[in-house]
Order: C-alpha cells, then structure tokens, then sequence
C-alpha cells in the first residue's frame, strides 16, 4: 500500500510538472490531487525536489517501457529503425500539449541554475534516452556514411535537441503541428546524412502510417 | 526619470526570469535587484505578468537591434547570411547560460499552461524572429533547391526549434559545447538542404571566426 501512495504522489507530480512547471507545483497541490496528506508525502519524500527527482525517475522508465515495445523497434534495418523512431515521436506530436511534452526537457530548463542536481539528473535521463538510439546510429552511418565527421553521439544527441525544440515551439505557439513540422525536418536531415532518396513526408507508407496511429494511441 | 525605472525593472526582470524562471521570480526580487520600491513598481507595471510580457517585448528588441547590426549581415549572398546568421548564434553559445540562452523560449515554456498569453506574447517573438530568415531562406530556396517541398517559413521555424533545444540541452548539461555541436548540425541540413558542398565545421574560414568571435562580444 505504501508503494501505491508513493506511485499517485509520484503520478500528480509528473502531470502538475508538465502542466504548471516545478516552482508553481507546490507541495499542497500534490497532496489534493492525490487526496493524501502533507503527512503522508513527508513520509515518501524528503523535500519537493527529492519528488521531483523520482518523478523523473519515474517518467523516464516509463518512456525507456513504451519506447522499447514500439512498433518501430520491429525494423529489421538500423536507418529504418532510426527513420521509423522519428515517425514515431512525429506521431505522438498531438493532442493535449500536456500529454505529449516532455517533463525532463521543461524541468531541466527551468530549474538549471535553481536546483542544478535536478537539472542535471533530467540531462542524465536525455542523455540516457539518446544512447538508446547510438547502436542504431553508428550502424547506419558505418553502412551509409562512413566518412561524416559527427558522431553517433553527436548525432543523437541532436535528435533530441530537436525533439525538445520542437515542444518548446509547440507551447509558444499553443499548436502541435509546429513540432510534427520539426521533426519532418529531422527526417529530411537524417536522410540526407544517410544518402538515402527522400520520400515526400505526405507519401508516407501505409505500415509506417500504421505505426504512427499506434504511437498516437500509446 | 520614470523611464529609466521602468528599463531597471525590465532589466532585472529580463535577468531573474532567464536564471530562475518565472515563478520563482518575486516582485520582491526585482524590486530589490533594482533598489526600487514596490510602490515605484506597481507605478510601471500592473502585475507580474504585465512586467514579464514588457521584459519579453525589451529582450526581443534588443536581440533585433544585435542581429541587425550583426556583421552576418553583410554576406552579400542570401545563403552565405544564413549560414552566417548560423555560425553568429553558435559562437554566441558560450560561457554563462544565463547570459546567452534565450528568455523567450524558457519563458513560453514555463508559462505555457498557467499564464497562455505571456507565452503565446513570447512565441509570437519567437515567430518575428523567424520571419527575418525568410527572405533569405526564400532566395536560397530559389537559387538552390527550388523543387524543395518544405516551405521558407517552415524552414525558419526549424532553425528556431533547434536553437531552443540546443538551450534545453545546453542547461540539461550544464555545457554550453552541447548547443554548439547542435548548431554544426544544423548548418550541415542547411548546406545539405541547399546542395552546398559541405566544409568541415573545424575548417572555418577566417572572415567566419571573426564574426563569431564579435558575435560572444556582443
């Protein structure tokens, strides 16, 4: 039971942090959200912060769960894998901006010179999110460009530069399609570096429109 | 007189919102950053919001100003100043966070939820600095690669989108060098983009390194 009080805490906290952001999410907020009581968040948590850090934690895993059973891991090919993983965040890029931000990108911003640990520890959490895709990454290039100057790391590491650039535009607009528009451009890069013939984004094949759907759905 | 309060708080407020965000910045704070009085404060400003849209629309006046006079500007070719106006933001991303990161995108991403027409004011910026690489982007776009299905204003946002990001990241880190790389990405879409044989990032022409280094003076 106490697990169970510990994971609705840990719940309201990702949704307050998306939504309002770590400074206006204050502790009494995630107690009514919850029903529990400043008594019973003292007993999990030492401090806000300390929440927050297992929230994103906890956002984290869940993301490295959804990512890992996708469909877009089925690939056989490590560029269509990498090409089917930008289709993939490309189709979770509507709806509810709440529901398909990042929390780790927006704590980060906000409480990198407040609270640097908790800034930090989300860095670590992209940082380990972008590793997954470097296998994928040096395996394509080692097969379609060899001889580019970046890294795998380098290269990943932008991807979610991108990502998280196309969530900031999409908050400042208060409009989805700008990120979906963002990540049509990353496409269009990655195959470019990857010599690959660029497919028009509308003519998109059926499986991976499929995919997508199913992304929405996740 | 009253005007030169009023660009103290604006200052102030410019200087708090990028380093600790919105929420966590007081009247207090700014009152005391500035030595004024809260009733000298509510003269200028109606609220904290009215102070934050008024820092938003300053900061965004002071950047224009910086990237009209930027020597970038003298490229007499349209896909010279844009891969220029590239090479200027990079060489600015070094040093104190605080001080080259960008209020606009921390602000809207903050605000996104709780205060829509603060962010919506700060994305609307976001946006008219964009729509001054459109012309360029457009003459580059017919010069270069006019069967191109991405449209200038697409691609301008794009540019945004990967500059906030490589800020996000940058703060994730605590490594300004993470945002740069990102932009040595982006400069390789853009030549890649427009058929531009690609020059190793690491072999800068010297006219280039100039600019970048009055750019991080600036």
């Amino acid at each position: 039971m106490a697990s169970t009080s510990r994971e609705r805490l840990l719940d309201a906290a990702v949704s307050l942090i998306r939504t309002k952001g770590y400074t206006a999410m204050r502790v009494e907020d995630v107690c009514e959200a919850t029903g529990l009581t400043k008594g019973s968040f003292f007993h999990h948590f030492a401090s806000k912060e300390d929440l927050a850090m297992a929230a994103a934690e906890r956002f984290s895993a869940r993301a490295d769960l959804m990512f890992s059973r996708a469909a877009f891991r089925d690939e056989p090919d490590a560029l269509g894998r990498l090409l089917a993983y930008v289709d993939f965040r490309r189709g979770a890029m509507q709806g509810d901006l709440a529901g398909f931000t990042c929390l780790l990108g927006m704590l980060a911003q906000e409480t990198y010179s407040t609270h640097p640990q908790l800034s930090q520890s989300c860095g670590q959490h992209i940082q380990d999110h972008a590793a997954t895709l470097e296998p994928d990454i040096a395996a394509a290039k080692a097969a379609h460009a060899p001889d580019a100057e970046w890294t795998a790391h380098s290269l990943a590491m932008f991807t979610q530069a991108v990502v998280q650039g196309a969530f900031v535009l999409a908050k400042s607009q208060h409009d989805p399609a700008v990120a979906a528009d963002c990540l049509d451009h990353l496409r269009r890069y990655l195959e470019l570096s990857f010599n690959k013939p660029q497919a028009p984004p509308h003519a998109v094949p059926a499986p991976r429109s499929r995919r997508a759907a199913a992304a929405r759905k996740s």
